[in-house]
């Protein structure tokens, strides 16, 4: 365990959400949002969780919800609900799904799930790449935004028919809605429009919203009453989880309104970022707040400049960039409320030193 | 969902535990825990959650630990891991343990394992049960003490007896210490001690240290390395803990010595209610601050004396009684700083009242 300072301890500018994930800060503001007389839910039950729960299925124009410590419960207990149900095990989703890359093989090794994996990892999933599945399947996952591509939406035509296809197919669609607010704004529709193809969604409390961790599964009321019982094997009916509960309804009140502005910002962000040499906005307008930038810098490199960078500066760009391959490096930008302190201008030029500094090295 | 306050909303004085579970009181003490310039854990990592593993893991003898949401977690993992490595799905345990009664058939439905139970649901379990197990088993589960019986403990070499003979044949010994706080007193013996024949221990932060959820799994640092891909397959390998670590860390400090007081008054008590009739404490003289109470009469007929003594008296004496048989009840009672404003005599007397307010039912 290093007792080491974070190289950006002493920033007081961040590019990236809404800034540092100060624990004092989120237990004061779960402490402020709590209402008088509010109890502690227990094992999932009381006013506080349960008024919660019904307050985010009305957005998402679902019957009932349940609260959850995270998405990888929430997901893999859709997706084997839909396959008890449909007595196949086959379910498909893009290939650099949350549930491929993050979960350690938990769809398989604790559900016995057999994902088959569409498109590349480098592009959205199209109709075709539907057409090409074998059946049977019990359900199709969609990501909306595709994280690992840098926020990508399939325009509404096409996510529209390849929820058709799955319909006509008898196939359950589920929404990997973890950046889901983040979606809203490029879609201008409201969150129940898009969840309305959906059989079962999952969003997150932690992301845009900036909660302190939690999840939420929408979908009809049998649904959610039969995902109650997974949750409990997977050990996520705690005791309590006010903390996470209070902290995703005071971020859902703050940030909710806020996804037009923010995207606004990344499309500003990013026509500057993109007359950088050496430097590539993934996707080129960003349909959200998120953005990928490729860097032609070692990865190594472009991180001791970034550490140098704020500790003269006071701002923090990023976090860590990652190797693509050898020399080239990607950064993924998520802007949020912290970046209103920071013109797009002077961000861009901090890139322009970032990319000067790093290549020197 | 209802809006109903809870009969208890107005008491003052409490004989279970360390009182209500109040979320303010919860989030400002853990507010009050975070020391300066303490960062949020990101995904198990961060110097406060390493930190507080290695001080528990040390208060226990062992050489590492994790941080999990959930006991229910921490323990299935515990028996996966070992009968992945002894290459057998077999384990036993107590006929009442928490995995057999309470998380909905996770262990077999999620990991495949295939329990024996031990004894019957009335008494500990014995040496003798042991040796009638089938073999090869890759593990048994001691719980100390153990709830659904009262928080009964075996003595001390009772105990070494039975781990010596699962030494002797080669089979893992896992510790369900989610009271194992309220053990300590019994024995007199360190922690470190009464965990030292064990290959893994789970203990909870949330029962008698009055966190506000959490648990932990310690063992040997290889088998904690190899529970790490387990926690996130689970969903429990949150990106923020913090509000269950700080929770969990003040509990320690606040209450870790105390427990012998506790069971000191769980003494005097059980004395006392001894002298009611047609009340039955179990175990006769508790070895911990749990205690069981076997009354003769209707569950609801006690409940609903308990609800009206409670708003005339102010003291909430238990939360539900539950029903063994027709006409015989069953309350748990386990004491903690609560009860320091409530004398033994005074809580026997509230008692004697409720019987006979409940007989009249």
């Amino acid at each position: 365990m290093a007792q080491s300072k974070s190289p950006f301890a002493d920033c007081t500018r961040f590019l990236n959400g809404h800034g540092p994930r100060d624990p004092a800060e989120k237990l004061r503001e779960a402490l402020a949002e709590l209402r008088p007389q509010e109890a502690a839910d227990i094992y999932g039950e009381g006013e506080m969780i349960e008024g919660f729960e019904q307050d985010v299925a009305s957005l998402l124009g679902k019957e009932a919800a349940v609260f959850m410590p995270s998405g990888t419960m929430a997901q893999q207990i859709a997706l084997r609900l839909w396959c008890d149900q449909a007595q196949t095990k086959r379910v498909a989703m893009h290939a650099t799904s949350h549930l491929q890359l993050h979960e350690q093989g938990a769809m398989q090794v604790l559900h016995g799930l057999e994902p088959q994996l569409l498109a590349d990892s480098k592009r959205l999933m199209t109709r075709s790449d539907l057409e090409a599945l074998q059946l049977p399947l019990a359900a199709i996952l969609w990501e909306l935004p595709q994280r690992e591509i840098g926020g990508q939406l399939p325009s509404w035509e096409a996510l529209e028919s390849e929820l058709l296809w799955a319909k006509d197919h008898g196939i359950r669609c589920h929404l990997d809605g973890a950046r889901l607010w983040e979606a809203a704004p490029f879609y201008d529709k409201s969150h129940a429009d898009i969840c309305a193809a959906f059989d079962s969604v999952y969003v997150s409390f932690y992301k845009g919203l900036g909660g302190i961790a939690g999840a939420l599964l929408a979908g009809e009321s049998d649904f959610i009453e039969a995902s109650r019982p997974w949750l409990r094997r997977h050990g996520g009916n705690l005791i309590s989880m006010y903390p996470y509960v209070l902290s995703a309804r005071a971020g859902l009140a703050r940030h909710i309104e806020n996804f037009s502005q923010y995207r606004n910002k990344a499309v500003e962000l990013a026509a500057q970022l993109a007359l950088l040499e050496d430097l590539r906005v993934v996707p080129a307008q960003p349909q959200t707040m998120m953005m990928h930038l490729h860097i032609q810098r070692d990865s190594e490199a472009l991180n001791a400049a970034n550490e140098r960078l704020a500790a003269r500066t006071g701002v923090m760009l990023f976090g860590k960039a990652r190797e693509l391959t050898p020399g080239l490096a990607k950064i993924e930008l998520s802007l949020g409320q912290a970046c209103s302190a920071l013109p797009a201008h002077e961000a861009a030029s901090l890139f322009a030193q970032l990319l000067a500094e790093s290549a020197e090295g």
